[in-house]
């Protein structure tokens, strides 16, 4: 039996297309040379994947102090679980936790090269007495240096992109030089969905990337250079299902429910990208509805008539992927099956 | 055995008072005088309900066309399942699927009254004649004609909340005449938060009300003056990750993902209310990460150890609670159990 087109779901819904995800992830391995290791940022993904074999994984979340007894069963149960921290206080949890069995917690430094959300600032004094404070504690290991190159969301085009790639790069090894002559080696590492799109040929000489939303893409990246909008990999289809002319106004069945409120006024065309319709703007959402305008001009209802399907490119597929329990996934418009993803911390 | 306490678990976690909603639940019977029927906003909902034994169910949302189906099944198996709909299409697509043993399809006209989302326009024509079209239209009832004043969310203040409600409650109840005029007669409806919170005398002249979130309420029901911010139920347990002396900053574990961006550049504490701490500001958020800072001052760090709880009252309670596979119920602060919402639509 043939399987259904995506256009005999009810809407919203969220779909997949595994083809583009497959060549987004195949270009991300020929890029890095290397397929072991996965990054979480919630311990609901960690315990996910170590449910389902995975025995490498590093939850890159400054240790959160109610969560360290799960993480030492973690770490007690795969053969290598790895965590991060930014603080003393949080070290000194470690202590109170030592694992059985001789085992190690496998410790990675956060470290802030300019990001500005969570790590110790690369130029404190902090950083460095941090990471010797992780070397000289029995029963934990300094496995690396980790640094989250966010503040690259902020660039437009491939060269600030790799402007910023280069910087993060040149402050982590510097840093990793000024360990080095205290005596410390470890791993390096930085990582962002545009620094990893567009990398510099000196994150070669890091340990380790993190390449973020590379499977999926959106117009977010788009935008910042990271992927063309061809490659973004998710939609959410929607379809119409009022008609406002005393407003010249659609209503369609995605609201920010299905949506997220990611992306306000970003883009000429409102909330998202409308999919072949370049001169359409979703301009506001409520829960479970969308008011699409015409950029210009007046709305010709007659190609919008009530139930017609229309396609909504998300401007940040993260938040957006959020919203949804499933995931329909398809190739090439036909429904392959479902995903589940793996919600709450 | 004692029941845990809220402080046991871990964060984000949204917690519902259950004492608070069952006062704000009484409040609105009282106001109300009945507690028959419910409305839902997905048929995902409808369904939920319709499996656990209740069978007079209104889906307040304009007929989906991709959906006929599910609610012909709905609407043949319930005592009274109840639809919603705002052009003539829609009706069309009800006489191609005529429901079985003689059952009627119960439709409510939705009208526009100022809103300015779904509906039709209740000074147009064409609000009459859809009225008239669905009376004339066989296996067809017309239950009623339902209005959603959701234009009191721009009142300030108890006054402004009124004059929407009064003036939403006086064009309806001048249509319902205008429809009596023309030898229809149906049930009439209003409803919204602030409206059904302080209800006009005359709106005991219609049929029934749809009170909208009077059980959790939030911090932006608080601001329009639906409710005291004492009476909001739900909140946001997260805690501190981070310290960042260098910029002056908290870091929370309640990024959007548990919060959501709803109320955006709406409150001088940011995001959100953080409960017992006015003089701090929720000022942004990543999908895990939240950015706590003083109003004015410098930041007593002593006051926030890593791993200290916070209470986030949030902005838009519906949004938030969107973003939580589980709530977890408690009075005065002891756990008493959890309960898991019906997504998706």
């Amino acid at each position: 039996m043939k399987e259904k087109p995506i256009s005999s779901l009810c809407t919203p819904a969220l779909v997949v297309d595994v083809d583009k995800v497959k060549r987004n992830a195949l270009r991300m391995i020929e890029r890095c040379g290397s397929r072991r290791c996965i990054v979480v940022s919630t311990l609901a993904e960690a315990c996910f994947y170590a449910d389902h074999g995975f025995d490498d994984i590093l939850y890159a979340y400054s240790l959160p102090l109610d969560k360290v007894e799960r993480c030492a069963d973690l770490s007690e149960r795969l053969d290598l679980f790895q965590i991060l921290l930014d603080h003393p206080h949080a070290l000194d949890e470690l202590k109170k936790r030592p694992l059985r069995d001789g085992r190690l917690w496998h410790v990675w430094l956060k470290l802030d090269c300019g990001n500005g959300r969570a790590g110790v600032l690369h130029s404190q004094p902090e950083a460095i007495s941090l990471a010797q404070a992780i070397v000289g504690t029995k029963g934990v290991e300094l496995t690396g240096v980790y640094v989250h190159c966010g503040n690259s969301y902020n660039c437009r085009g491939v060269e600030q992109i790799q402007a910023v790639a280069q910087e993060t790069t040149d402050l982590t090894l510097q840093f990793m030089e000024k360990l080095k002559a205290s005596g410390i080696t470890c791993k390096s590492s930085i990582g962002s969905t545009p620094s990893c799109s567009h990398p510099v040929k000196d994150m070669g000489k890091l340990s380790e990337v993190h390449p973020g939303n590379y499977g999926f893409y959106d117009v977010q990246q788009s935008v910042i250079g990271s992927c063309t909008l061809e490659e973004v990999a998710v939609k959410v289809l929607t379809r119409v299902i009022g008609h406002c002319p005393h407003r010249n106004q659609l209503l369609i069945d995605c609201g920010w429910c299905g949506l997220s409120l990611d992306g306000a006024g970003k883009l000429p065309t409102g909330y998202a990208v409308i999919e072949g319709h370049p001169d359409l703007k979703l301009l506001s959402m409520t829960q479970e509805h969308g008011r699409v305008e015409p950029i210009s001009g007046p709305l010709d209802y007659s190609k919008f008539p009530l139930g017609s399907l229309l396609t909504l490119i998300p401007y940040h597929s993260c938040a957006t992927a959020v919203m949804h329990p499933v995931y329909h996934v398809h190739s090439e418009g036909r429904l392959l099956g479902k995903w589940i993803p793996t919600r709450g911390w």
